[in-house]
């Protein structure tokens, strides 16, 4: 028996992977994933073996990957962000179940989207936040408004991946004009396309334009709480609700 | 003009450090941070120089780390998961600001706990997500329970940061409280103590009984949304809330 890892790399860039995720990508017998993945990868470990598959295939991905797995291999089935989080986990941990198989499945966490984007932008993130995925092809489209309508009320700073697609080209417009009952339209809103990558980009918007500003597919969204503002190009939520400089007591931490 | 770092180590342990982390840490004239996250670093990288302060002096220490890359060095601001994640990024960018200093930082992205805990405990944030710190040092306590009771109306999985201090003992069982409002109190929830560390532990409970728990200062708690389940000893959210096994035309994304 062998043993499969559900690897996330990061943003895609060699420098943000764990020394675990190196370690393990070294490692193993075979590497699989969505194939913009496994080319992202065969950049830094050109000597592995790869089997790509295309995006729509995943059910027959995992399938293979534990079948493989069982068979004796090592396997590594990557993907960017965190494994864990809208990652490849818990659909490997449903079909090791469905499949009745007794493969060991470890999880090797990575930087998600929202941690990256976080780091271009400043510091947005300071404070409670929601992720939530504008992509109603697995969730209804009103519990994913409903959920904005939610991160309005307790004024999370809102992070929204797959915020665009061909199909979907008003959801973000909709899910601002929810969060505008709440917070005000000059609300600083970031903008991080394919971050940690090469050709990655940024740019800082407000809440009432973000409908109309260019988003797609490949970027994250990060939307400030009531607080949050925007200092010397630097999208900035305080830590707390105390006064901005009354916080020297301990930061928040209690520990 | 030196520069400064805002580094995110992630849970503690060296295999879960980003490339980044490493070559920053390795390359910098000087580490501080909370004595604590001193000591961590100090194992790994034993021969650099450091500069430890209590908790207590987060401002004192953000303003010398400052002071110290305007004269030259090379600082590096340690935290321990993510550093733009409740770290010391947004801290530092209004100190930078406050003391008008035009010294550069950059963030270094970390492996969160959230994520760290959520490879301990299977798959359980395969679906949105809050991250709400339950402690009120700087944040009204009503506005966290209302974000919790927010949590609770969108079904949102739950993850609570700082989720019991010696004065706080009976947040979280409030925090239960809400959330059953609105989902079963035999919805799953994974705890995990010093994720990522030597002396980690983790366990699953549910909703009803997570006030009676064992959890402290430094657990996460992960509330599961009403379709997670536990299989195999595994904490796993479908990715969907369509059919179980009808997820396979492209598992969510649609990129």
């Amino acid at each position: 028996m062998g043993k499969l890892y559900a690897v996330g790399f990061g943003p895609g860039g060699l420098e943000y992977m764990t020394q675990k995720c190196i370690d393990v990508i070294k490692s193993v017998d075979v590497i699989t994933g969505y194939t913009t993945y496994v080319d992202i990868m065969k950049q830094y470990f050109p000597d592995k073996e790869y089997i790509a598959s295309p995006m729509m295939k995943e059910i027959d991905r995992c399938r293979m990957a534990i079948e493989l797995a069982e068979s004796g291999k090592t396997v590594a089935m990557i993907s960017s962000g965190d494994s864990g989080i809208y990652g490849m986990a818990g659909i490997l941990l449903e079909m090791k179940h469905e499949m009745k198989s007794d493969v060991e499945i470890e999880t090797v966490s990575g930087i998600t989207a929202a941690s990256a984007a976080s780091a271009i932008l400043g510091a947005p993130l300071m404070h409670d936040f929601t992720i939530i995925s504008l992509s109603d092809l697995m969730t209804p489209l009103d519990l994913i408004m409903k959920r904005v309508d939610c991160a309005g009320q307790g004024d999370f700073i809102a992070c929204f991946y797959n915020p665009k697609s061909k199909k979907r080209v008003d959801y973000l417009k909709r899910a601002a004009d929810i969060l505008m009952k709440y917070r005000d339209g000059s609300t600083p809103v970031g903008v991080v396309r394919n971050a940690g990558r090469e050709d990655e980009t940024s740019y800082l918007t407000t809440l009432d334009k973000i409908g109309e500003s260019p988003v797609d597919m490949f970027s994250i969204v990060i939307i400030g709480n009531s607080n949050t503002y925007v200092e010397d190009g630097k999208m900035i939520t305080p830590r707390g609700y105390s006064d901005k400089y009354g916080f020297a007591a301990n930061g928040g931490k209690d520990e």
